[in-house]
């Protein structure tokens, strides 16, 4: 592999951000690497692990020179870092971010945007449960989707050399109309998190179930959703916060379908059950089929076999 | 290991029965296994791939002489089995079950228990999505709960001498009263898989986002719902009919607490959602450190990976 941007800077040093960095470095990518996080502890972390070259107190020396520059801090605050970053950026720099909400970002990035500098909103489809800049590993985007939202009259070859980089990461790329990318992230990933949420949720306050026994019989089922629930809450929140009406509207989809089949589970219509549970199924054959998940039962997976 | 029970019938052959065949067999608890499946195609497959050594056209026929059975058959159709089975029980046989429900099982089988059969309802809290006798593994009930719900006046020696079979087939037992297993499993269990097959329904229905979006886009949080939402609808279908009270109560909780969240999102207090969503972090925590998952990333495992 060699080399596609000469300084790639990386703003926020979480998950993404950190398996960017051993990508790149595995890959051979970039020239040299530049990171900030807010935290001075995450700084030296990142420094200490080696994910980057140098660190930087601020978000604009940390850009200065970067023939890329990755937003990689959550939709809520990626507005100001790019107003403050926006004089520091180099001529013919590209800029992208790692945002699950694309509408938001193009909204609060783009004003910032000086002429001369390719803005390219994208959205890597990967992730983990966990946070911060030790959680990141180097396959973490292969075989997965990394879509981008380009905006009118955006430089086909700053995008051709940006999605160059993701696939030597082994990611697969697609573009979409950022509208379009928010609702459908709202069906496959933001509403499913906010009912896993909302069902640990449940399970917490539950008297008569105690805590002890929601976490000891959580074999099946619910245990998936504890592991979704455990993503990172200020991630979330803006990502809720900044698609709202693509939620709110699958949302409330949701909620008919559930009215529907708790009114059949009330009248016993087993009939209606059954059939609707039957119907799913054929999604999941069709993800299988697709390569995004193994089929592999998950459910009896020995504790700790990965760990 | 030595044998605990000189013939074990299982009626039904499919995942739960399969694996404990080969869990008899591995562990050599079993002098032998007969089985009953109502499919053909099923009783031919259990017997070609060695996990009975003998099966029957009728499960009468099956549990003949025998001092354990095991009914591994949707919740719905137990009552009628056991009126099937009861003239042909073995005096001092054990009589078991598998049912993700309990109340209701032991409301259907219990009045056709004959004297002299011990008769303790069981829950092992293990299973994967798929279904049938080649869906079986040895390891499925490592590590795994196994409850039971024993009936006033069970013999302690009939039921030590369960638990020691499913405690040799890897499994921790427990006992609970059954209507409280029912609670604790409509949380932990019965309302998860029902909100995921809803969610897959809904992006099933929704018109806006494609098949092929939602197939090829679902790495993140509904991948999960849609493994979920594969398991076997007939199973599925009976345990929401025969735990209607509990069901009903969580989802109304369920209901409740995601009417908060979706208000909160409308207006805009990302202070609760980011509460919120700190809270649902202990819970996971709280089941890694119980041994019931691992806290390996799973989001991000690559295709195939274990296929």
């Amino acid at each position: 592999m060699s080399v596609i941007y000469q300084k790639v800077a990386l703003i926020g040093l979480g998950l993404i951000a950190s398996s960017m960095a051993r990508a790149l470095r595995e890959g051979g990518l970039a020239g040299s690497i530049s990171g900030h996080a807010r935290s001075a502890e995450t700084r030296e972390t990142a420094l200490d692990i080696g994910l980057v070259d140098s660190v930087h107190d601020t978000a604009a020396a940390a850009v200065d020179g970067a023939d890329l520059v990755v937003l990689c801090v959550p939709v809520g605050v990626m507005g100001a870092i790019a107003e403050e970053i926006a004089p520091h950026l180099a001529p013919g720099a590209t800029l992208t971010d790692v945002g699950s909400v694309k509408r938001a970002v193009i909204d609060a990035v783009g004003p910032h945007v000086p002429q001369g500098v390719h803005f390219i909103p994208g959205h890597p489809l990967a992730g983990t449960e966990q946070s911060g800049p030790r959680a990141g590993f180097a396959t973490l985007f292969t075989n997965r989707w990394w879509l981008f939202t380009p905006l009118e009259g955006t430089d086909p070859e700053a995008l051709a050399r940006l999605k160059s980089l993701v696939e030597a990461m082994g990611a697969n790329t697609d573009e979409m109309a950022p509208d379009h990318h928010d609702l459908v992230l709202s069906v496959v990933s933001h509403t499913p998190h906010l009912i896993a949420y909302t069902m640990v949720g449940v399970a917490d306050h539950l008297r008569r179930v105690t805590h002890e026994e929601v976490i000891k019989y959580s074999a099946s089922g619910f245990r998936d959703f504890t592991r979704i629930a455990a993503s990172d809450p200020v991630m979330w929140r803006d990502v809720f916060l900044t698609n709202k009406e693509a939620t709110l509207d699958v949302l409330g989809r949701f909620t008919e379908e559930l009215f529907m089949l708790q009114r059949a589970i009330r009248m016993g219509d087993g009939d209606m059950l059954h059939d609707y549970f039957t119907r799913t199924r054929a999604i999941r054959r069709g993800i299988i089929e697709a390569g995004q998940d193994t089929d592999a039962p998950d459910f009896g997976r020995a504790p700790k076999k990965d760990g």
